[in-house]
C-alpha cells in the first residue's frame, strides 16, 4: 500500500519527515499513525540521523484524527485501537533517542496539537494556529491534553479544552507550546539553524541527555538525582565526554566519535 | 441558620454562587465552608446546570480564613477539622464533573487565593489583588499553596508565600494564575460568554473531559495515555461525540442528548 | 587546608555564602562542593540566621563544576562520588529549613545554572547568562536538568539543554528560572530588600512554610491537602500564630518569638 508518510532527507544529519495528505488535511488516520510509527522507529535506528524534523504537506501541518474514518469504526475494540496506536506514537517521539522538532505551518488542531506538543522542539510559521477543538465535536481531547498538560499552565491548557477555541502561535510561543514563530520565509532557516546546532553535537551524548530528561520528570527530586548522577557518570566513561573536556580545555573543536 | 452562600441563576444553564458576607470580607468561615460544599454539591447534581461561577459580594473576592474564628478555635482538633473542611472544598472544585469559573474583584487573599487557584479557569477586574499573605500572621500559607503551585512556577510561588506580597493582576495573568482580567464594566460580560460557550457543548463531554484532566495529572505519560485512551473510547461510544462528528461531517449544528 | 568557600554576615539576620574561587569560575570542584555543603549546614543549624544568600566572586557567579579535575578524576567511582556530591548540594538546599537566595552576575553555567534553579528565589544582574552547555563538551547537564526542569517549561528547558546556548536575564525571568533582574548598582539593595521582607517574618513559620512547600509538591492533590492541613495545624498551635493572628486583629505589629 502506498504510504502517505515521506521522508526527505534535508542532509546527512537531518531528516524530515513530512504527513503528506492534503486532501485530509494531512490527518491522523489509522494507515497514517501506523506509518508514522514505522517512520519515527526507522530513523530512530538510522545510524546517521542525529535530528528528525516533522511537518504537514499542503494547507497546514494536521488537523488530528480522521472524523469519516472516526464515524465508519463504529465499535469500542476499533476506537480502542486507533486512540492506544495514536498514543503509541506520542510516547515513540518522547521515548525516541533523537530530538524531534515539529515544524507547523497553518492548524495543527487535536491530535496535530498533541503531535507539536509531544515534540522536544517546537517553531511555526507566524499565522499557525493551534486548538483542541474535540469538545465541539462532542469528542474531548482527552489524549491530546497528555501532551499539552506537560508543556503547558493548568488554566490555559483548560482555557483551550473546554471552550474549544483556537489560539495563536504568539500566544503558543507565550505558554510554551511552542519555542518560537517565524515568518513563512523564514522558518525552513530558522528549523535548520537550531537541527544543525544539534546536529553538531555527540550523538551519544543528545541520546543519554534526551532519554534521560524525560525519565527523571516522572520520579521524585531524590531519586531523580540518584538516577541522573548515575546516568553523568556513565556519560562521562564515554569516550565523547573525555574528547569535548579535552578540546575544550585545549581550545580546539570536538572531534566526536558518536561512543 | 441563614446561610451567607447565595445562588443567582444566571440563565438556564449557568449559576452563580456568591459568598455574601462583606461584612467579613466574605471570610472563608467554619459556616461558609461548610455552605460552599453543599451548595457545590448541589449544583454539581443540577442536571441543568452547565457552568458554575464564583464570585464574592460588597468589596472584594475573599479575605480567607475568619481570624477571629481562627482565634477562639483553641483547640488542635478544631483546627485540624477547619483546614480539612476548607481542604475538602478545593477538592470538591477539582474534583466535580462541572466547570467552575472564579470571578474576581478586589482582595483574593490566603484561601481566598486558594479558592481562585483551584476553579478551572479564573478572570478578575484589572484591579484585583492576590496574596498568599499567612506568613504575615505567623501562619503560613500551606494548604493555600497546594493550589498554587499546581499552577504557577515555583520560584514565583515562593516568593509569593516568602514575602506575604500581593501581586496584581496583570502579573497574576502573566504567570498563570487567572487566565485574563478586563475592566469592572467588562469582566462579568467576558466571563458570560466563557461560560456560554463552555454551556453550549455537550454536558456529558465536558463531565468526561474536566474529570479526566485532573485524573491523568497525576500518573505518568505512559500510564496517562492508557487512561485517557479508555476516556476517549467511553466518550466515542456515547451518542453525542456520534451526532457531533456527524454534525461536522454535513455541515451542520449539532444537537447535544447530553448523554 | 583553606577554604574558598567563605561567610559574609549581612546583619544579624542574613548570612551571604561566597563561593570564592575567581580563578577558576568559581567552579563546583570535589572540595568546593563539600565546603559549600558544610557552610549551607552551619548556616541551616544556626540559631540567628534566617536567610542565606549564595553569590560568586569575582566576574561571575559559576561555571559549574571544574574541568580540569574533572578529566583528572578517571575512574567511575570517583564521578559518580562527584556527581553524587553535587547532588546533595542542591537536595540541602531545597530540603533545608531556611530559604536561599541567588545572587547572579556573569555566567550562571552548567552545575552553577543547576545552583540558581535550585534556591528558593533568584535574582541576577541584567547582563548575567545562564546556560547548560554540558552537550557542547559530549556530557549533557543531566544532573542539572534536574533542578531546571522542575522550574521551567519543558519545551523552553529542552532548547537549552539540547544546543547548549546561554539565554539572558529576561529571558531567565520570562521563563521562571529567576525572579528577577537588575542593573549592578541596584541589585544587592534590592536583593536585600527581599530578605528583609523575609527575615522581618517567624523563623519557625518560615521553616514550616519552606520545608512543607517542598514535601507537598512531590505527592498527589489530595494526599497533599491532607499533609499540608496537619501542617497548617502544628503552624497553628505555635505561639508565632497566635500571636500574628492576636497582633493583626489588635492592629499592632507582631512579636516573634520563633516557636
Amino acid at each position: 500500500m502506498i504510504s502517505n508518510i515521506k521522508i526527505k532527507k534535508i542532509n546527512k544529519d537531518i531528516a524530515s519527515i513530512i504527513i503528506d495528505e492534503p486532501k485530509t488535511y494531512n490527518s491522523l488516520s489509522f494507515k497514517n499513525l501506523s506509518d508514522l510509527i514505522k517512520v519515527f522507529k526507522k530513523l530512530d535506528n538510522d545510524k546517521n540521523i542525529k535530528v528528525i524534523i516533522i511537518e504537514g504537506s499542503g494547507k497546514g501541518f494536521s488537523a488530528g484524527h480522521n472524523l469519516k474514518e472516526l464515524r465508519e469504526l463504529k465499535k469500542r475494540a476499533k476506537y480502542q485501537k486507533l486512540f492506544s496506536l495514536c498514543s503509541k506514537l506520542m510516547l515513540q517521539i518522547v521515548e525516541g533517542r533523537k530530538p524531534v522538532i515539529a515544524k507547523v505551518h497553518g492548524a495543527a488542531f487535536a491530535a496535530g496539537c498533541q503531535l507539536v506538543a509531544s515534540c522536544d522542539l517546537a517553531y511555526s510559521t507566524s499565522d499557525a494556529m493551534f486548538a483542541t477543538p474535540g469538545v465541539n465535536i462532542g469528542l474531548f481531547c482527552s489524549t491530546p491534553m497528555v501532551a499539552v498538560s506537560r508543556k503547558v499552565n493548568r488554566k490555559r491548557t483548560m482555557k483551550m479544552l473546554l471552550t474549544g477555541e483556537s489560539i495563536n502561535a504568539s500566544y503558543a510561543k507565550e505558554i510554551g507550546l511552542i519555542n518560537d514563530h517565524f515568518s513563512k520565509l523564514k522558518l525552513n532557516k530558522e528549523i535548520l539553524k537550531v537541527a544543525k546546532t544539534i546536529s553538531s553535537k555527540s550523538k551519544l551524548t543528545i541520546k543519554i541527555g534526551k532519554q534521560t530528561f524525560y525519565k527523571q520528570l516522572k520520579i521524585s527530586q531524590r531519586k531523580a538525582y540518584a538516577y541522573t548522577s548515575k546516568m553523568m557518570t556513565v556519560n562521562m566513561m564515554a569516550m565523547d565526554a573525555r574528547e569535548g573536556i579535552s578540546a575544550f580545555l585545549d581550545k580546539r573543536t570536538p572531534k566526536w566519535k558518536h561512543k
